[in-house]
């Protein structure tokens, strides 16, 4: 996959589309300034300028188009048409492991959201459903993730070869309902809501990230650092994941694999940290990738329907 | 959505298409004769004529189009694309339960197969990837269950009002590989593989099941009943599992949600019951649905790439 001409490349709409009447489009591109972290410049309102690119999917974004737009709000990099289920691998962090008190798992454990999980980076708000307050309490948390981008179809893939069917990197937030996790022991329930699945800024291409475990990631809340890990403590690298989720199992161009969180997530700490109504949280992913931001808000609630 | 004009839709490869050098194109329709069992007729090679429907998809099936055909091969109801991420209840029948010694769960446990499980009822096969293997011992299971169609778009839906959003019946078989399962405790990777989850043989409206808790359904393995239950066995009902997984959840228009198993499945008698190569398993589900018929196959492989 070295082969593909762009080394970022972003889902948007620009500002053009809005000040015109017509249907507002997104558009496809790579940011202009190579050093710019997207995600943190949207979210601070600064301008970031992009090449546009002539497809309509980053799975197939054509060539670069010429034309230069400006930023107005910033998109998934992927549709949840184009992802489908998403591939979700729990406990891979050694440290994470030893903060829950949970053995290492022997294989990669896979559980998985619904497309409709899928969100945008900020300013698009992931809601907290009314249905996951516990007794009026929040148990909302984040988890920073590595999120890994098939770009070839992928059936019984080697370990050796699996890098080749991997398009590119970006972040991820695999936000996880505790109270729903642990009272009822599912996690595909727990995690699935709306919005509960933000991916971005962009996705980098292997060109710009030949080794994924060099890559360092940190969960920001509200402006504190609360996980801080690289990802060479993963316990079963991308290779490996990306292998054993093709066996007998095709993995469609688009298919995207979340591969778990390092120590520090909220409801393992004393007293316990949860997302509320107005929280922010980043997952930074560097170099390269950059921040992804997402703002939480309590669903708003019709009295007469609870 | 009782004001479908139809009572059971199957979509087909008609014997027409086969007959031209054009490209082999999928139909709609509803089976003229409305009281044939399409699985059984298609397995037996009967004939089974349809009244094609103009629409492309069982979602928007449009008019019938006053032309006939004859069915060559029988498709799943829905594409891959259509039913998006496979929402799966677990243990849902207190025989079940009973069978597998567990306590009954205080809430629908649910778990996913991606949309790449979905396979067409026979002759398209469901191949046992050869990685499921357990020391070259088969370990592959049925699961007879009903499956729920959803026709309009759900979010926290109320139970007294759920069945409003279901477009219809079909059934499914929720192929497991109870080996994967087991020792490595994990749900949607050991039933999540290609050709784990077929549906059919048809969509059956609301119209002709207005009590679905009133269909009885069978698992025949070659011959055999294995599975044999009342669907009023369900610990969840479908009114009850479509609110649940509506909470904070988008459940979009041909969504499918298969409900659980009855009492009976091979890895649970003495001594244990799999598929193998050339088995053949049949879910039937009666009255007006029919019977959904798998055969399987141990993957081809060549040793080279093991």
């Amino acid at each position: 996959m070295s082969a593909v001409s762009w080394n970022r490349l972003i889902r948007f709409i620009p500002k053009s589309s809005c000040q015109t009447s017509a249907s507002i489009k997104a558009l496809i591109g790579q940011p202009v300034n190579a050093d710019q972290d997207v995600g943190l410049a949207s979210r601070a309102g600064e301008e970031v300028r992009v090449e546009v690119y002539e497809g309509s999917s980053i799975l197939e974004p054509g060539k670069p188009s010429g034309k230069i737009e400006t930023l107005e709000r910033l998109l998934s990099p992927l549709t949840q048409s184009e992802v489908g289920s998403i591939r979700c691998i729990g406990l891979n962090y050694v440290n994470h492991a030893k903060e829950a008190g949970l053995a290492l798992p022997p294989v990669p454990v896979l559980f998985i959201k619904p497309e409709t999980a899928l969100a945008d980076p900020y300013p698009s708000p992931t809601i907290i459903p009314h249905s996951t307050l516990a007794k009026d309490r929040d148990s909302t948390d984040y988890e920073a993730e590595l999120c890994v981008v098939i770009g070839k179809t992928a059936k019984d893939v080697q370990e050796k070869d699996a890098l080749e069917y991997v398009l590119g990197y970006t972040a991820a937030n695999d936000v996880s309902n505790r109270y729903l996790q642990f009272e009822q022991s599912q996690w595909c329930f727990s995690k699935g809501f709306d919005g509960s699945c933000p991916i971005g800024p962009c996705i980098v291409s292997q060109n710009l990230i030949p080794d994924v475990s060099k890559l360092h990631m940190r969960g920001i809340k509200n402006g504190k650092v609360m996980q801080d890990s690289g990802i060479d403590d993963l316990i079963f690298s991308v290779s490996k994941i990306v292998s054993f989720l093709s066996k007998g199992t095709t993995l469609r161009p688009g298919t995207i694999i979340i591969t778990g969180t390092p120590a520090g997530v909220g409801g393992m700490r004393q007293p316990t940290e949860f997302m509320t109504h107005g929280d922010e949280f980043a997952v930074e992913l560097l170099p390269h990738i950059g921040t992804l931001v997402t703002q939480f808000e309590h669903q708003k609630v019709d009295s007469s329907s609870l």
